[in-house]
C-alpha cells in the first residue's frame, strides 16, 4: 500500500506554502483591467529589477507568455521567428505562433546542450534585401535552460553571442526563460546578466520557484505595452490578479535560493540511478534539475512496466519515449525522497528477472 | 478631503470576500494542466450542473471564454459568425475572434433591448448552397444580459426562438453570459432553462458574483474537451488553479442570492439620479444592474466635470460618451452608499451655476 | 428555340474581342516574378497614370486586389476595417480580410446611395488613445461605383469629405473601384480626380472594360511595393502575365469611351421593364450600368419563373433575392438586344395568367 | 556586344510558342467564376486524367496551388503539416501557410536527394491521443522533383512508402509537382502511377512545359470542390481563364516529349561545366533539368564575378550562395547554346588569372 507520494513528473506539481497561502489570503487587490492591482504591480517591477529590464507584465502561463512576446516582436503579417528545433515554443506550445498568431517557424538544429550553432542560425536569417519570396526574419527564440536537453544551461557567452547577431540584423531576441532562476544558478551569474542580450524574456513563477500560477514577461516599457493590450486579446487579463501576484512574490523571496539544493538532489538521484543495472544516464548533462535516463536496450524493463511498478511505491514520472524516461527535482522533494526513489527504482529493476520467471 | 470610495464603474471592482480569502489560503490544488486539480473539478461540474450542460471549463477572463467558444465552434477556416452590432464580442474584445481566430463576424443591428430582430438573424444566415463567394455561417451569439443596452436581460422565449432558428439552419448557438446570474434572477427563471437553447455559455464570476478572477464556458463533452485544448493553445491553462476556483465557489454560494438586491439598488439609484435637474435615466429599463444616465443637452455640465466632482467625493463612475455616464452596482455597495451617491450627484449638479458664475 | 443568349447576369461574362485576342497573341511578355513582364509594367504604368497614382499593381481579380488592398494597409496584427454593410468586400468575398488577413472588419450602415454617413464612420473609429480592449482603426472602404445599391456613385464632394476624415485620424483609404470607370464616366469627371483622396484603389478590367482577365490596385510605391510582395504570398504572381495585360490594355483603349453607351442603354432598359405591369425598376438610381428590379407583391409571378421564361428566349439574369432581379449592361449588348430583352419581359410577365389559367 | 541570350535562370523563363499564341487567340471562353470556362474544364479534365485523380482546378500559380493545396488538408484550425526543411514551400513560399493559413509547419531534414528518412517522418507525427500541447498532424508534404536538391527524383517506391506511413495515420500527402513531369520522364514511370499515391498535386505549367502562366492542383472531387472556394477566398479565380488554359494545352501537347532532350543538355552542360578548371559539379546528381555547380575553394574567381562576365556574353544564371551558382535548363535552350555556354564559362574562368594580374 502507497504511504506517500513523490511526483518527479514535474516542477509544475510544486504545490503552494503556507507562507503563500497566508499572502494570498491578505494580499492588497484591484481590478488589474480597470486599473492596476497594486500587488501585480509589485511583482512587476520586482521582476523588471531582478531582471534588468525596463518593465514587466504577469501571464496565466509560460505558453501565453511566449506566445505574447512572439507575436509583439512579429507584429507585422509575414514575420518568421528562428528558433531551437526541439525547444519548448516549437514542440509543445500547439503550434501557438502559427496556428493563432500566423508566424512562420524556421526552426534550427537544437544540439544536445540546448544551443544552436552561431552559423546555422545566421544562415537560417532571410536576406531583406527585397526577395519576394522570403517571410521576414524578426526573431531568435532561446530556451534557458532547455527543457528537451535536460534542463542545460546557456551560458552568458552564449546569450551575448547570439545577441549579437540578432542586433547585426535588427533581429529582436527573445528568451523562454521558463526555468531561467535555474539557469542563473546553476551558472552562479546574476539573472540581469545572463539576460542582458534578450529584448524579452519569459520567467515562470510556477515551476521551480513554486507558485501555484503563473509566469512573468519582461522587456521594453513599449513591448509591455503591445504586450498587456495583446494579453487582454487572447483573454489573459485577469481582474483581481494580485491573489495570484502576492503568492508569486512569496516564491521569489523563499524558493529562489532551494534552486541549487534541487540541482544537488538531481545530481544525487541521477547518480543512484545510473549506478542501477540496466539504466542510464548521463550524469555530466545534469546541470539544473532535470534528469533523462534510459533503459538499456535488451534490458527485461519496460518503460511502462517501470512506470508502473514505481507507481505502486507512489513514485510518478514522466514517460517520454520508448526507452526513456523525465524526471524533475523541486522543494518539495526532499534528500530522504531521493533515497526513497533510489532503493525503490532498484527493487523495481531488480525484480525483473523473477518476474519473468514467473 | 475624501473619506470613503464608492466604486461604481465596473462591477468587475468587487474584492474577494473574507470567505473567499479563508477558501483560497487553504483550498485542495493540484497540477491542472498534468492532471486535474481537484478544486477545479468541482468548480466546473457545480457551474455544469447549474446551466444544464455536461461540462465546463474554468478561464482566466470572460474575453478568453467568448473568444475560445467562437474558435471551437469555427474552428474550420471560413467561418462566419452573426452578433450584435453592439455586443461585447464585436466592440470590446479586441476584434479578437478575427484577429486571433480569423473568424469573419457578421453583425446584426442590436435593438435597444439587445435582441436582434429574428428575421434580421435569419437574412443574415449565409446560403450554403455552393455559392462560393460567401462564408459559412456557424455561430449565432447572443449577450444577456446585454451591457451596452444597460444589463437588459433577454427572456427564455427569445432565447429559445433564436436557438430554434439555429437548429433550422445547422448553426450553433452561444451565449455570452457575463451577467448570466443577474438574467436569471431578474427573470426569475432557473439558470439552466434560460440558456437550455444554447450550445455553449460563458459566465463571468468576477463581476457581480464577487470572485476575484475568471469565467467559466459550459457546453457539450465534447465541446469542452475541444475548449481545454485551445485553452492551452491560448496560455489559459493553469497550474494550481484550484485557488482561484475555490474563490469562486464561494462566490456562486454567497453572492448569487444578492444580486436581487443589487437590481433594487440599481433602481433605487436610478430614480434618485432621475430626479435630478439635469440628468436623464430610462429608469423601466435599469432590470439587472447597470445604470445608464445621460447630462440633459444645453445643460451647464460636462461628462468630464462630472466625473470630476463625483471623484472629489470619492465616487467612480464610468463615462461612456460625451453625454453619457454608465454605473454598474455590486454587493459591495451599500444601501447607505446608494443614498449617499445620489446625495453627492445633487450637489455636484446644483453647485453648477455658482462654479460657472465664479 | 433560343436562337440568340443575351447574358444579363454580369458584365464580367464580357468576351475579348477580336483587338484584344490580336494583342494578346503578340504581346511581348517576360517573367513578371524573375524580373518584370514589359507588357504587365506598361499596363500597370497606364493605370497609375489614369488614376493620378505613383504605381500600380496587376493582380488576377478584384477580389484579390481588394484583400492585398486590406490586408497592406493593415499589416499590423489587431487592425480593424471601417466598410460598408452591404458592400462587396463584406458581403461577397468569402469573409477574406478576417479568415485570410486576420483584420476585423466594422461595418457601418449603407446607405440606398452606397454612402456611409460620415458622423457614423467617425463615430466607429477607434480611440487610439490607449483602451486595451479596442482593436486599430486603420482603414476605411469606399466601394465605387456601389454594387449592391445599383451601381451608384459616390461624388467627388462625398469621397473627398471620407478622405479628410480618414485624414484627421491618421487612416488609410481604399476604394473598391470595381467599376471605377463607370463611376467617372457618368459623374463626368476625369479618374484620377475621383480617387485623389484615395490611399490606394482597386480597379477591375474584365468588367465593364471587356478584358479577359484582372484587376490593378495602383498606391503609393511603398505601398505597391508591399502589395507586389503579398501578391506572392497569396499565389497571384503569374510568369509571362503580359498574355493579359496585353488585352487589359487594348480594353482601356477600346472601352472605356462605350461605358456612357451602356449606361444609355441601362436607362432605356430600365425604363422599358419598369413600364411593365408587375415590374418596378427606381429609374432615377439607375445611374450606369447595373439595374434592380422587383416583381411587384401579390402580382402572378415569382422570381425563378420569371428567370426561367426568360432563359426560355436565351436571356440571363441574375435572381437576388425572392422578388428582385439583377441585371447588368455591358458593351456587347446592343441598342436592339435591349429592345429585344423587353419584348420578351413583356412577353414573360402577361403571359402569366394564362399559365395560371391553365 | 551581345548578340544573344541565354536565360538559364530558371525554366519559369520560357516565353509561349506560336502555337501557344494561336491557341490563345483563338480560345473558346466564358466566365469561370459564374458559371465555368470551357477550355479552362478542358484543361482540368485533361490533367485530372494523367494525372489519375477524379478533379482538377486551374490556379495563377504553384505558389497558390500549394497554399491551397495545405489549407484545403489543414482546414481546422490547430493543424500541422510534415515537411522538407529544404523544401520550396517551407523556402521560398513566403511562409504563406503560416502567415496566412495559420497552419503549423514541422520542418523534417531533407536528404541530398530530396527525401525524408521515414522514419525521421514518423518520429514527427504527433501522438493524437489527447496530448493538449501538440497541434495535430494532418499532412505530409513531398516535392517532385525536388528543386533545392538539383531537381533529384523522388522514386515511385518512396513515395508509395510516405503514402502508406501517412495512411497509416490517417494523415493526408500533398505532392508538390511543380516539375512532376520531369521526374516522370526522368523515371520512365507514368504520372499517374507516381502521385498515385498522394491525396492531392500541384504541377506547374508555366516552368518546363512552358506555358505562359498557371498551375493546376489535382485530388478527390470534394477536394477540388473546398479548394475551387479558397481559390476565390485568395483572389485566384479568374474570369475568361480559357485564354490561359488554352496555351497550357498547347503546353500539354508539345512540350512534355521534350523534358527528355531537357535532361540530356542538362548533362552535357554538367559535364562541359564540371571539365573546367575550377568548377565543380556532381555530375551524377543532374537527374532532370536543374544544375548547381560550385566553384572551387581558393580559386580565383566569385560568384558575382562570374555572373558579369558571363553576362557580357548574354547569359544569365541564378547566384545562390557565395560559392554556388544554379543553371536550369528548358526547351527554348538548344543544343548549340549548350556549346556556347561551355566555352563561354570556359573563356571565363581562364581569364581570370590575367584579369588579376592587371
Amino acid at each position: 500500500m502507497v504511504t506517500k507520494t513523490v511526483d518527479l513528473r514535474s516542477d509544475t506539481v510544486t504545490k503552494p506554502t503556507e507562507a503563500m497561502r497566508a499572502a494570498m489570503a491578505s494580499a492588497e487587490v484591484d481590478d488589474d483591467v480597470l486599473c492596476f492591482d497594486p500587488t501585480a504591480v509589485r511583482l512587476e517591477s520586482t521582476m523588471a529589477r531582478i531582471t534588468g529590464k525596463e518593465a514587466a507584465l504577469f501571464v496565466p502561463s509560460g505558453t501565453m507568455g511566449n506566445l505574447i512576446s512572439v507575436l509583439v516582436h512579429c507584429e507585422v503579417r509575414g514575420s518568421e521567428v528562428i528558433l531551437g528545433d526541439n525547444c519548448h515554443i516549437h514542440i509543445y506550445e500547439n503550434g501557438g505562433i502559427s496556428t493563432i498568431g500566423g508566424v512562420h517557424p524556421r526552426p534550427v538544429k537544437n544540439n544536445e546542450d540546448g544551443t544552436m550553432d552561431i552559423d546555422r542560425i545566421e544562415a537560417a536569417i532571410r536576406d531583406p534585401s527585397g526577395e519576394i519570396v522570403y517571410p521576414t526574419t524578426r526573431l531568435i527564440c532561446l530556451e534557458n535552460t532547455h527543457a528537451n536537453s535536460g534542463g542545460r544551461c546557456l551560458s552568458v557567452e552564449y546569450t551575448d553571442q547570439v545577441g549579437e547577431l540578432a542586433k547585426k540584423y535588427g533581429l529582436k531576441l527573445h528568451i523562454d526563460g521558463a526555468r531561467l532562476f535555474n539557469a542563473a544558478t546553476a551558472l552562479g551569474v546574476p539573472v540581469d546578466r545572463l539576460v542582458r542580450a534578450a529584448d524579452s524574456v519569459s520567467v515562470c513563477l510556477s515551476k521551480g520557484l513554486g507558485a501555484p500560477v503563473g509566469s512573468v514577461i519582461v522587456g521594453s516599457a513599449d513591448f509591455i505595452k503591445k504586450a498587456r493590450r495583446l494579453r487582454k486579446t487572447l483573454g489573459g487579463g485577469m481582474r483581481q490578479v494580485g491573489i495570484l501576484c502576492a503568492a508569486a512574490l512569496v516564491a521569489l523571496q523563499e524558493n529562489v535560493a532551494k534552486l541549487e539544493h534541487d540541482h544537488k538532489k538531481a545530481r544525487v538521484l541521477a547518480e543512484g540511478i545510473n549506478q542501477i543495472k540496466g539504466l542510464m544516464v548521463d550524469v555530466a548533462s545534469v546541470e539544473t534539475n532535470i534528469i533523462y535516463f534510459d533503459i538499456e536496450e535488451g534490458f527485461h524493463m519496460t518503460v511502462p512496466k517501470l512506470c508502473k511498478k514505481l507507481e505502486e511505491h507512489g513514485i510518478l514520472v514522466m514517460p517520454e519515449t520508448a526507452s526513456r524516461i523525465r524526471l524533475v527535482m523541486h522543494h518539495q522533494i526532499s534528500a530522504s525522497d531521493v533515497q526513497y526513489v533510489i532503493s525503490c527504482f532498484q527493487s523495481a529493476m531488480t525484480w525483473v528477472p523473477e518476474e519473468n520467471g514467473m
